[in-house]
């Protein structure tokens, strides 16, 4: 039977400060990717969130970034690779705790923003990330882009990886996602979107915008977590994916 | 055979900035409360201090604070609970990521600054802490002030504890620091201050301010890091504690 | 002629963080007291919410708060009165940059949360803060709880002061606001607030919880600028003040 | 006459704590950059770096930076046009604050770290943040490195500069400074660091690695404040320029 994971950024309100709507998007969702505290989140935060994963079944992920939260993790900073290394672990400890405090496991890491993105392009970065992970805990998931250097230094570090997929973006010939810069980088349709997250999940292939067939892993569909319209397509996703018997299952592991 | 624990705060660099001279006090000591981020220190900071704690066989402890940089931790903050008890779960998991990819356990806790001052006189927060470390792990030993609210709360939550006395300090007849806003508060002549410390351990007395000698429990003395003067005394107070024939081992748990 | 201002406080988003309904609240009121970036807002929002306030003819006044923007400036900080008055004067300064880019005028300096509850009981913290002000600009307006030790240290420090009054709080017989912890604390009828304005603007008293009736001096009013029924109720005390002949405008200085 | 002038980076310290040896060198120098709590210093150090400032006759100048204190401002970070200049003009304004309360002028800006390396070179970073400058005070003069995109566009935007020299950097043909991956990119011997800086203020020139000599607008010369070397270092410099007939004064402006 095809299973896929739905994930999504939860947690990544800041004190008096509210983002997203995870509350209304997580029964739609298996796997959550919760902010750390640098680019977003704090303690008390964190600690809500995973109740709440926790209370809905859904498998919860460290999601670290840059240490940059008026810029949300967003902007690319320059940092070594043992400050990479370190800033990766601290967060995915702190997570930890509120896990081992609400009984839950970790399952997952995915890295944020401008982290995620430049990992995925530089390998030293994915392998210093990759390296961090597997020092505190080697059954922890990387997440990663599909086809991304991530995936790849999790291969060479043996880390348990899963290859992530994007339901509204447009994807090249070579499986890199078009640069936002290009107009017609994001899907606005929804129902193609759809259309494009079953191509993906059941022949493991999706049409670059050149228009050619290619292949893609689609082990989780990156999902959006604020505002209505977001949960509305969350629902309407998740429901596709069912009626196509496809099971909406958190990242399978090694266990 | 009598023991006892010297503990020193460690890792309190941040940065560019250096503070403290771990590299000399920790050849003297055997646990080590490393600072979490909030206070001081930081990711590498903390990596490079779990290292070098393990590569003299030193214990490690989380040393939480509050998140005030720039005041060091040291200014009353008025969290709510739940904030507190998130916010020491957050750094104590911080902690525990260096912990497991160095491959050595987290052994105690034990909060800093405005924190632990706090905590010592007020049972709610001394709870909150203790509850929190307890959610996170109960094995890990909560070190507090002696006959503070801090142990008497970690009796409560069922938390293995540890009484931490002062060399350097002197006592009132209750049992509590005399305040440092007298001019006799800080106990400035090394030879009294090591006398001090041999009558605590062997006798479990101190002689109080006012000449009464009272009972006081002194699982770990507290030692000061930053400065050749403060490693000086380090080294003395470790050789006459030997010399009257008092092991210098880490806290004693459960285990 | 009589004449009030009414005030609320802007500029408070962070970041992706959003917060308050500044644009849809900002035609309702006279001045506005912009966050600097301690407890709240940032650099580039601070930009926007004076160019936001010079676009409607609204005075700006700085808003400085503690270094806690997880707490968003309303827990208690401990503060030395030397830490208090540099980081008044940082903030009145970074405020200062963008009125003079933005060529309006800095006219008041009103302290925000924690700060403003603290110094109106605390004449010390209040003498910090006035003398602060009047260093970086003895004309700009102390905007300070009526009848607290803040309009007391203005007038002691020679800075001019405006007094502030609440709409939607009780007060008791001694002028003070009825604590929060009371049920009757905080006044929900939108005609018995409004009404009560009215009293303390035209006749210079207010009926205290008791229903005794006191003076009460009200130079500018607090609006609160979050959500569509805060800024529904903005536009109705705007126009019942209007409708009695009372005018709406900034705070009056020395010029 | 000649004259040239000195400046070093103060006010580096952060709450408990100290970098640099401002005490000593801030006798040799005429112009402070003071750090402005982004990537170094904070409120309370800024306003004693402005009293020494004061008390020694030396210039002050605002040095903003990234907000990265972990990083100290030398990690590049990806920020937008309009969130530098903001960011520039926060910081000059919170460091103009405590200039008006010591009643000395601000007398120039010189970006930090990483902003002035990624400035130096990149026209629109450049631009953005003399637009910043002159929007706050046109009068403010822009200190940047001799012969960079910073110069060009203060010229540009019609902002006084001044033109930045390094006593112990080598130089390449084209005027730019040998990048530090060379083994020859810095100049240890000290008495032909001296001897260089001579050559720049009296005869325009520098001899480049290439052994060419190129010019060089020598209005300033850029020294190192920490460590008992770097002051003497200091000291040295400052005799043998006097030596030499130069006078040693701050930076001439438009005044």
């Amino acid at each position: 039977m095809k299973r896929v994971d739905l994930n999504c950024d939860l947690g990544e309100s800041f004190g008096a400060y509210r983002l997203g709507s995870d509350a209304e998007v997580i029964p739609h969702i298996s796997s959550a990717n919760v902010a750390c505290g640098f680019h977003a989140s704090d303690p008390l935060w964190m600690d809500k969130t995973v109740q709440l994963a926790k209370a809905h079944g859904v498998a919860v992920g460290a999601h670290p970034g840059f240490p940059d939260l008026v810029g949300f993790g967003r902007r690319e900073l320059s940092v070594s690779l043992p400050e990479l290394k370190a800033m990766v672990q601290y967060q995915i400890g702190a997570l930890q705790a509120f896990c081992r405090a609400q009984k839950v496991p970790l399952r997952h890491v995915k890295p944020h923003g401008a982290m995620y993105n430049m990992a995925a392009k530089n390998m030293d970065m994915a392998r210093a990330i990759c390296q961090a992970i597997a020092e505190v805990d080697d059954r922890l998931i990387l997440l990663g882009l599909s086809g991304s250097r991530m995936l790849e230094a999790a291969r060479e570090v043996g880390l348990p990886w899963a290859s992530e997929v994007f339901a509204d973006r447009a994807y090249e010939e070579d499986g890199s996602l078009t640069p936002r810069s290009r107009a017609d980088a994001v899907i606005t349709d929804e129902d193609q979107a759809i259309e494009r997250v079953l191509q993906m999940v059941l022949q493991g292939t999706v049409t670059a915008r050149s228009g050619k067939v290619i292949d893609i892993q689609a082990d989780s569909i990156c999902l959006h977590g604020d505002g209505a319209k977001a949960v509305a397509f969350a629902s309407r996703i998740r429901q596709a994916l069912t009626d196509a018997g496809i099971s909406i299952l958190p990242l399978k592991g090694l266990d």
